[in-house]
């Protein structure tokens, strides 16, 4: 043999990845740091007399609405025998086991205990385990942290400041998954994307041909920094006309995509958030709202017009593999990508920035502190973000 | 924030269940405690001249009946290289591996070994694990315990005395389970349910309207006790006429279910018995044996009349949450349901009797003790039970 | 009770498995074994301008044929970030990732980074882990060890010198499996029957009719021994005519088997080799290179005539239990079977000639020597086998 093999897989170190950036589950790092802020659980429309199962964080919770049309959301196995509460049925006051028929306010209260004396003379001593919930902007945010640490729910000056004709709509489909609903891969492979403003021109644009615009298809020059609640990246494209189009994209702790549309249908600030919600450790859905003059209308009218791609639902997996899309470069990563095996490049300082952010708040918390952007002022301003597409003289 | 937060999801303790009850693998607690009693393992026509797989207690094992008729109970892998006797061949004395030949009878002595000069010098120092099995009320019993301890197969007076027209008929199809053949959750979640008397008015009467009857629908009063072999409860409810229903149901070791016809078709003793087969620590299956006048009928025949319920099997799951049964409450709680976030009341007496009593006996089996219930004289008379549906004047 | 019962499943000690001989993980004694030896890891077809994901020793790879005809065997993730080269593209230089567009050639040389300046500046630092490939006899073959250690490509007699109107063609269906492509079982399972001559007239004669021929089906006299690069057995079986056939076996290092052709349609040398490749510890497929007078014919064209069975494929399970084969022996063994439980008698000689021979070898590259078999000579003769079918006077 004249040369000797260099960089062949058997030199390669068994992978790993960083649970204290990926795991959800309470205790965990990430998990404590998640679970100082307020999520989205559903749509308002979601919250029934009829229960639904829904997993957050890794935890199994059911979410109804009372008679007297209160959100309630608690833990889906029932404190008295584990029962799940999907089977169970929703009341005036509460939910009520189907199994021995204890009926829940919607904060864990025991208001009935039909098979005890009295209707349970000692009811009051156990509780269901219960999380608060508020609906704003069309979703149910609950918050699961320590009581004592609860801030108050975030209101977004991008949503409520309306223009004329326009209201919120909300949405639950994980528009800017690339793909179905439910992931089957960690929230953070999704989260370090949006900030991964390099990858649009290949993937979104050389790939797959032009998933959004042309001048999105430029390699654009791009600026990282940290924000007061998270990373932003602004990045600029030569547009016709001796123009030069700036763009503004942010991610906010604890979950928030606030991505400018991709499509640039207008100019101006950005006109939805998206949650990613970690669903547990392996599976992340995101939850939208947006300033809308339409419902159920995110994206524009033009999309089949504007890129030369199927809906992702009705692809083939042949016709994926020819025009793959955020979906499949992130479900591609592995449930947990291993991040042992990653190579780092200047392109990707995004990432990098939101790690070590994450990183910074998730020894905060650890430490006992607050993390960025938590807020116990009822009387706060909205919070403004940065992000949006403009168009200046160059 | 005016005031904090209490009882949330935040503050539970991680769940945990009591392994030394639930799981029935061979040297656990629970599982040698089963060990010292005879398990159903197939209706007595599933021993025939096809081998048939069967999971027991944990231990996957092939059932036949060789030529001569004697049924016979061994280890699902060969003893020679480890291939399952499932694609054996049965014949006059015994079964034959498919892969080289080996024969074992029924209580795993090596007959044959084709392969091997002489057709195997040194056979007799091989042997096929095997069980001891005897058929009874339709039934194949097998001992899977020591030796040393096993008792006589118990006989029952209900099964015994036949009234005038009746015979011992068996099913295999979990009578009770309120769903499939083979529920995918714990055996003792089942078994707990039969001393769980209040739960028939709240499930059964109140959820999915009438099950069974309306005087079951009534709130009873209950009573519960240990038996020389178990835990029994005793109810009574207000017949109309001025009559009272006195129902005793009763769960004996090691997994029998004494539980009257619910359906009271007729008042008197107990016509059925069913054992709750843990085929392993997450699924379980319920053999019945009972006295019939007409053969594959348990149930009463005006079930269609008697309730407003479709089987499950033809139920959809939206009919199933407007109707659930034992089914959905039972699997509702998980594989092996979290003890350790129950609250038990006064009305779960006979659940909290019930583990005192299972607990006790896996002590006294760790001690070297025989358990209760467990019997070595052959000329015993057949056990009695209480169990039955009567009527007495109020 | 008058006798004790002995022998029953209750004495029996818990199951283990051998992991040294079965695991092929890199790092595990075996592994290490298997990976200083070349592999094939698919057809010569098989690799194209379309990444195909194959899996092999436990390692997710992507096989792909450069723009410059050149076949590549690379990691699956990408070492940016960990995105699949399945969606990659492939072109003349190499084959790049869909996710940020680095391109890597054949030996994971990372030529292009679009996204950093320059085109990466610092891209020499960065390499995809790869493996080298070698084509022959229509197959590929990689080789997954130390590079010091690499030795040559192996050529053998037997696919080297063709009688007339033979040539070489090469098949991906796990001839000999007696099943399936992917037989969902460890992969020694399988390359242990290949020496357990005995099986044949039991297995393939007796419980499924004749599966080869009349005369396979006689009980055989064998020897087994070792031999230079693995283990052989020597069967003889008298012929009509008074003559005598004379059969020779082998397996050899890696994972080579070298069967004559059971339906012995003609007498001579081995014409075919098999590859018994370890997807991973529970799943192995053949790839098969053999001289053939016909495209894609391997087994002989009277085999409905020669046996009396139906393709596997075609089979009901109702059928492969009357009529099993090898592969419901084999996979009826269990993902990885237990070897505490086995019982090997004088018919077993050949298993357990084997066995020692990878204990042996396995022990070998432990200390940091070669293994029996390696050859770093280029110019090395091709190998010869003993292996054939052979008519000789009685």
């Amino acid at each position: 043999m004249a040369t000797l093999d260099t960089g062949t897989g058997y030199e390669v170190k068994p992978s790993t990845y960083i649970a204290a950036l990926t795991e959800v589950g309470r205790g965990t790092p990430m998990g404590e740091l998640m679970r100082r802020y307020w999520h989205p659980v559903g749509l308002v429309s979601h919250a029934t007399s009829t229960p639904r199962e829904v997993r957050v964080l890794g935890e199994d919770l059911v979410l109804f609405r009372d008679g007297q049309g209160r959100p309630g959301l608690v833990q889906a196995r029932c404190c008295h025998r584990g029962t799940t509460l999907y089977y169970g049925k929703v009341e005036e006051r509460g939910i009520r086991c189907c199994y021995h028929g204890w009926l829940f306010d919607i904060e864990g209260r025991c208001l009935e205990q039909p098979c005890e004396p009295d209707g349970g003379r000692l009811r009051d001593r156990v509780r269901q385990p219960w999380y608060p919930v508020q609906e704003l902007y069309g979703l149910i945010f609950a918050y699961m942290g320590p009581p004592e640490k609860r801030p108050v729910l975030p209101r977004y000056e991008c949503l409520e400041s309306l223009d004329d004709g326009e209201f919120i709509d909300a949405d639950d489909t994980s528009i800017g998954s690339g793909g179905g609903a439910i992931a089957p891969c960690n929230w953070l492979q999704h989260f370090e994307n949006v900030l991964d403003t390099y990858h649009v021109p290949i993937l979104h644009g050389n790939f797959s041909g032009t998933q959004f615009t042309e001048v999105m298809n430029q390699m654009p020059k791009v600026k990282w920094d940290y924000t007061p609640r998270g990373v932003k990246a602004f990045s600029t494209r030569m547009v016709a006309g001796g123009k030069r189009m700036e763009r503004t994209t942010e991610v906010a702790l604890p979950t928030l995509r606030v991505v400018p549309n991709p499509f640039v249908g207008g100019y101006g600030r950005v006109e939805s958030l998206g949650w990613t919600l970690p669903i547990d450790d392996t599976h992340y859905r995101i939850y939208t709202a947006g300033r809308v003059r339409e419902k159920g209308v995110f994206l524009p009218k033009g999309l089949g017009a504007a890129t030369n791609r199927k809906r992702w639902i009705d692809m083939t997996e042949q016709e994926r593999r020819e025009s793959p899309g955020d979906w499949e470069a992130q479900v591609g990563q592995g449930t947990i990508t291993f991040h042992s095996d990653e190579h780092l490049a200047t392109s990707d300082k995004g990432v990098l920035l939101l790690r070590r952010m994450l990183n910074t708040q998730v020894n905060a918390v650890a430490r006992g502190e607050d993390p960025i952007g938590v807020c116990f002022d009822p009387e706060a301003p909205p919070i403004v973000f940065e992000a949006g597409n403009f168009l200046v003289d160059a």
